[in-house]
């Protein structure tokens, strides 16, 4: 299976969808199975301590799967969150931006599973990872989307 | 063991130590092993189509837990995120508050468990769940948190 | 909605159905949204040290959730379990048997979320916490099970 | 850091700690951060359609994390899985042994977390994923294992 949408158009499709937030996110990198987005680290996203907060890597770990659903399955599908198991495992370094590498491990009919491992921009030693799993509802059918 | 802060000492403490986002949590109730907090959900909390975001929940279920923990150990605590799981399993009703009812299933020397069911405000059908574990270094060792 | 089954009759599927293992499991009571049941402890259910395994506790708590959807939904109904988290907290006792306390937090039209307190027999501190997320294909589909 | 047993050492250890089940585990390959785990699955490992047990699979991810902190702790190390999270993502083939490639994503003083993705050997589709955590006691302190 292909992508449906490259990296630019993916893009597009966000800022449409995301409108309050999509300047928080970029798309550094997208290929069939593995996409790097990046959250672009302000004043909003931070805690006492100069740390990322844990919404922030949570909200960066669900946009970062759901991208690449989209990418793969077209703008017009639906994917609802169900499932997320996070681990922090070092202090995000608050003065960088995060960067989530997820990988997808299965797009079936009805259930999606990606792996994210977030980073402090240049570091390789993982700051949080995140399973993340959505629901995909059939096409016109969202009040099914919980399952 | 019983609490070293009640109620009132609490929000009282909260409002201190988190002065961004205070005004988003309410202690409902507290016990000695249960604690129910509001998330006083607005715009900010809001998804499209009306929902309370998965990022929010996050932060609820993550108070929560926290706040049960400094109502236990009392305000010199430290107490550090290292896991979570999420189960979300209803559409939110975003024009209600968000009402957690947290009960604290350990609380060691050095880890801490929490569990966290989720409902928008009179509903009884739970909205999403959550598991949150911390970390709870010795005093003074904020380096070591992370474990 | 109500039971299909009441636990008698859930016992005898469970014979059934899981001819290995039945003797391995009792269910000691049966609510609506509420299942416990009982590992009874043996040999091959212990690790060095005298505590329960691992492997053993996963197996209840999946166990447990298979059988009050089972109960719920009636004999012919597939379930396939997607998704588990755990947290153990401490450590159980070899010499006694293992009560699993389990609440059916949701049922939907495909997906089933369950909840488990897991104890030594006799004591009120949970040795342990599950959550298992199943997915429930329509009858007949077994070859959709994983969604 | 590198490693504090290699491969043979390792097999060897773990034939001493796990007398019942070392004939199911084979060290297929160990680096400093990685390890490669074989599930021999026989008769006892089966479900009824041919599947790999759920306990299995939690089983060979517990051992795989444990086995490479193992290695990188050395014998005398303390271990003390405190929490997991799965995803079951494909049915297993219960014709062929299991692979478990497993990344330590940390080994802090404390804190050990592992991630795993689960084969049915010959496939490269992953069957399932795990994140193992660990407690890591000081030495000599079994007693405060859980935390």
């Amino acid at each position: 299976m292909s992508l449906a949408m490259n990296k630019e158009q993916l893009a597009d499709y966000m800022r449409q969808v995301f409108p309050q937030v999509h300047r928080d996110f970029v798309v550094d990198e997208l290929e069939e199975n593995v996409i790097t987005m990046r959250l672009v680290v302000g004043e909003k996203h931070l805690r006492p301590g100069g740390t990322v907060s844990g919404p922030s890597m949570f909200g960066l770990a669900d946009v970062s799967v759901y991208a690449i659903i989209l990418a793969r399955k077209g703008r017009k599908s639906l994917a609802v969150t169900t499932g997320c198991s996070m681990d922090f495992m070092r202090k995000p370094d608050g003065g960088k931006d995060m960067i989530a590498r997820c990988t997808l491990l299965k797009l079936g009919k009805s259930l999606a599973v990606g792996d994210v491992l977030m980073y402090s921009d240049g570091s390789d030693k993982p700051v949080a990872r995140a399973t993340m799993t959505y629901s995909l509802p059939p096409e016109g059918s969202a009040a099914e989307a919980f399952g």
